[in-house]
């Protein structure tokens, strides 16, 4: 036995432990709680401690820095007790999560995702488990532990070209003789060949779990997917953190030009660890067990969670590092999961048509339809598509984050707290918030039906212009008009919900950069919003949006309502149908290159295109024959 | 301008360098020789310092363990000076190397290998390099980086499926740009697919070079291969140190299951790696440059060097981990060559018939032959190989290292100094030493000769007893019988030149193991000695074998010398065919399933058949009838 003597910032605290225990156990004994999501698996890197005095055996600590190295941390998990020992704990180890708000958009897209996964795709995760029950070797069958998994697994399916990392091998021999030759391989699609990530003693293959991840420029959101069920479990979502260094990609890559790779790429490793933790903790899954994260987000994103250059996307002629990365190790870039587990990404279109595209095709089934489609994205980096199963081309129209509740100061994700919806009646605005209460903010949904409702009453103007006279809702705030949405007492908030000319601005900029892309698209293919047969609506808002507030808005065209369809983060629902689907993922590889690139900035009156969509809902009312334009303010 | 300030064991040195050099810059421009193999790119580890005071900043650190990075270890190659600084150089930093013996043998079956290689194989390694000129990215053509790449590359070659790692990636975007659009990829098959291991900037194609390795049980032999010209630039061979675990393999494979697979991984990792820097040192080669590493050896030298568990080859039914390794990062276990260089084995047969058979078979060309063929590899761990293109058996007989020049107390490698021939003329010993010096002891090649030797001049009676009568040569020394060979004046060691019994009874059961099996294999398919077409000898003896000695001795059996031909090293002319020719390891691959093992065990009378072989040249001398014995001694 050992005495293990742990100090804290205003504690002292031990333990008898047995030599041979590992310093988890011994705080855990000890009554100190260490941070530990991964279970003790040297995973998380959560369970940092300092070794003061006394002998101990260090394992792996491949999540250390070297400074912390030299200051003498070390893993509680990966640290085994040979003496008496003095323990300081540093703060950070034991510091309670911050609560992680279960995102409620998230919630909802869970939920609409069962309806595009396993339509038309066979089920068949990038990740597989295959339990084999081996033949015991004999004289006759000395086959090599190797040969003989290898042969097992291929009496189960017809896997042409395996591959196994040296650390699978190590620890194989014994793993089959203790397990009394029942074992379970991990198996993962690498390209054309398949490896076998790990494997585990007796029988595991009902538990395997893989994270789609959709990396948005302004919103972060991951879903867990049991991969033998097909089940989403859960969904949550957060800010991209990368937001401090830009709003908008192209700022970031200047970011990363300026000596930032790093800023940006830990930033977005840790945005989407955070989500991990707080899925498999809500849900009682073990790290160790998540086998896989398929990543969809546009071309920068990709380039930014690799750490690779992005400079050249932003530069004529926008030439990207690569496009369909390889599967890698999710390790490899700080994504802490199973440490041989695989990080795979929706393949990209070009250096400004992303991953989130393939994904959007994917998960509508455009690529499979004769119906002349268009779909629009509508996100911070906004992008439209339209075609068919004979052809697809698809631009990019960046509209800053302002649907995605950032950049307004009353503006919030779509979760408990905030207005999803607005309506003009009765003369005043009315509005709905998620969760019932009072509401805290306002986010995407919710500033598309406000515009659109200050439209309707006569608040704005066409030009957006918010009219003083009109209401004593409209007050100025140090020279700048505002419309008071709530007064300070009846918020969440500390303060009233107000929404400022300037913001009001930023919106319609927003909407007029997605429908201008929308129109140019269509004239540069010669068509007519008419000869659509559907609109896809798709993006990560609160709700479902209004169609009829849309148009008024002027963010979408003017199409009939049953052509119109939500089809939610089609994003997130791509990369789910890829990781569930080994023919998913090879359609989305083909579906990638089969979409041509339009260039917006290569259309002769652009800018021209884009100043007419700046009004409400547009310059040219004849775009909008179907709103009724009868009682709404007048003059520019 | 900063000043750096060294400190070695009895000396302070100093220098100014610019902030932003490196430590080894700034070391040697204060005179202080640090170790350096691999030029400063991190690689060989050699360089380590330690910084007392003084700003720093470190790059890689990969080669330092846990313990130097807590004592604040780094390399100076590694290390950016950003201000004054004092430094702490540790002794083993500036130690001169050893001097590492330019092995003869070595150097002599270097000569042999161009018979062996390019032949009959075409020339394609492995390992190589395309130089590139890339079409400029344009609108028009706005391919990724990487997928230009892959299309530049399947123009000059057909290359189904492309791997390339993120550490590739992440350079190359600037690489590209920054070298005009020329650059150098390097590609390594793995399996079915090919790795992008290397982008080089510029046209670096005709540097690209490799190592063979015999992976001896008591020897091990590297040859450096310039992969471009296909030539062998030279030669090197030391001791297996795993000798301290145990002559046998068996004795090894314990010391594995006694917590001691590390002990015998880092052994030949070291030994491997001070092979490579005697060679690119004398050579003028770049570790770096150094891309792939190919290893031939038994399968237990396999499990050693990848550090897995050996230990159910010596189990019944002697089932291996694994018997096809594919190829690693030589990195991945501590080979320093290029960090992301390959390290392949040649494919071994089963858990006593090794990659090295392999070897011999391709580099004979036995599976391509109607000849029926018998293959001896002549070594510590013995191998024979009968067939023909039609099939092939091998068996495994442990001789023990006594050809190998170690288990004897004059015994030595065959380098300048060892008696490599001995003859008895004139009713007398006399003998040649390699490198005309005198003698310092006797290598395998020699000892063979002198125990048939001394059985030719009566010196020894036919089961190997020493006769003391017969000379005044023979001698007692505490107890035991000795044959003196030279007195200590005329040797150049301190001292005689001698044999003992009990070492020439040594050598008698090693050949008896070696021709016990041979003439079981035979049997176990029902042939004759004289049904054999030929008889290959392979081994890393001195020189080549006097065969009319060997049958005396009683090693080989006794067939007309045209039949019997010397082979040399036919597992690193194997391994070298192999990595210069994708078609010859596709070749190693179809040997090593097509060879039946045959385990000697389980031949009814083994142990007579041993027993019987250990005579001069055999109990049965109808089996030697073309040896001439009327001059011999007669009795037991």
């Amino acid at each position: 036995m050992a005495t293990v003597r742990f100090t804290l910032l205003n504690d002292e605290l031990q333990a008898e432990v047995s030599r041979g225990a590992t310093l988890l156990d011994a705080a855990s004994r000890a009554g100190v709680k260490l941070n530990s999501i991964c279970g003790g698996e040297g995973i998380c890197g959560k369970c940092k401690v300092i070794v003061e005095t006394g002998e101990v055996d260090v394992g792996s600590t491949s999540t250390l820095t070297r400074e912390e190295i030299k200051n003498g941390y070390t893993l509680a998990c990966q640290t085994q007790v040979k003496s008496d020992l003095e323990v300081r704990v540093p703060p950070e180890s034991t510091a309670t999560k911050g609560k992680i708000l279960i995102d409620e958009d998230a919630q909802r897209f869970k939920a609409l995702t069962s309806d595009g996964v396993g339509s038309s795709v066979k089920y068949e995760p990038l990740i597989e488990k295959y339990y084999l029950e081996l033949p015991e070797p004999s004289l006759k069958d000395n086959l090599s532990d190797h040969r003989r998994i290898y042969r097992e697994l291929r009496r189960k399916k017809n896997l042409p070209i395996m591959q196994t990392g040296l650390k699978v091998f190590k620890r194989s021999s014994s793993l089959l003789r203790d397990n009394d030759w029942k074992v379970t391989p991990t198996l993962g699609r690498r390209g054309d060949t398949t490896e076998v990530i790990q494997l585990e003693g007796g029988n595991t293959s009902d538990t395997n779990y893989g994270v789609a991840v959709d990396i948005g420029t302004t919103t972060v959101v991951a879903h867990l997917l049991d991969l033998v069920t097909s089940d989403t479990l859960d969904a949550e979502a957060t800010y991209n953190s990368q937001m401090k260094y830009g709003e908008e990609v192209t700022r970031r890559i200047r970011h990363g030009e300026e000596d930032g790779r790093e800023d940006l790429q830990k930033a977005l490793a840790n945005d989407i660890n955070d989500l991990i933790y707080a899925l498999v903790d809500r849900n009682g899954v073990k790290l160790k067990d998540v086998t896989s994260v398929m990543c969809s987000g546009n071309t920068a994103m990709l380039h930014f969670l690799l750490g690779l250059e992005a400079s050249h996307i932003r530069k004529k002629p926008y030439v990207p590092n690569t496009t369909k990365p390889p599967p890698i190790r999710a390790a490899e870039v700080g994504i802490k999961v199973n440490p041989r587990g695989l990080l795979y990404f929706m393949p990209a279109i070009g250096g400004w048509v992303g991953g989130d595209v393939t994904s959007g095709v994917l998960s509508t089934g455009i690529h499979k339809t004769d119906q002349l489609t268009m779909l629009t994205d509508i996100g911070t980096n906004g992008e439209i598509l339209i075609g068919n199963s004979d052809w697809m081309m698809s631009c990019a129209a960046s509209a800053g984050p302002a649907f995605e509740g950032t950049g307004i100061r009353s503006g919030m994700r779509a979760s408990r707290g905030a207005i999803d919806k607005v309506e003009f009646a009765e003369g005043d605005l009315i509005y709905s918030v998620i969760g019932d209460t009072k509401p805290e903010g306002i986010c995407g949904s919710g500033l598309i039906d406000l515009v659109a409702s200050l439209f309707e009453g006569g608040f704005v103007n066409r030009s957006g212009k918010l009219m003083p006279d009109h209401s004593d809702r409209i007050e100025e705030e140090e020279g700048e008009l505002k419309f008071i949405l709530e007064k300070p007492s009846k918020t969440g908030r500390d303060g009233e919900l107000a929404v400022f000319q300037s913001e009001i601005k930023n919106l319609i900029n927003a909407k007029a950069a997605i429908y201008s892309g929308a129109r140019i698209l269509l004239k540069s293919l010669d068509l007519d919003i008419d000869d659509l047969d559907q609109l896809l609506i798709a993006g990560g808002f609160g709700s479902y949006l209004n169609r009829e507030k849309a148009k008024i808005l002027g963010l979408i065209p003017d199409l009939p309502s049953e052509k119109i369809k939500f089809v939610g983060n089609t994003s997130i629902i791509g990369a789910k149908m890829a990781l569930l689907s080994q023919q998913a993922y090879e359609e989305s590889r083909e579906i990638s290159e089969s979409v041509t690139y339009y260039d917006l900035i290569d259309y002769p009156n652009y800018f021209e295109e884009f100043t007419a969509a700046k009004f409400l809902p547009h310059t040219d009312l004849s775009q909008f024959g179907s709103v009724d334009f009868s009682e709404k303010a007048g003059g520019d």
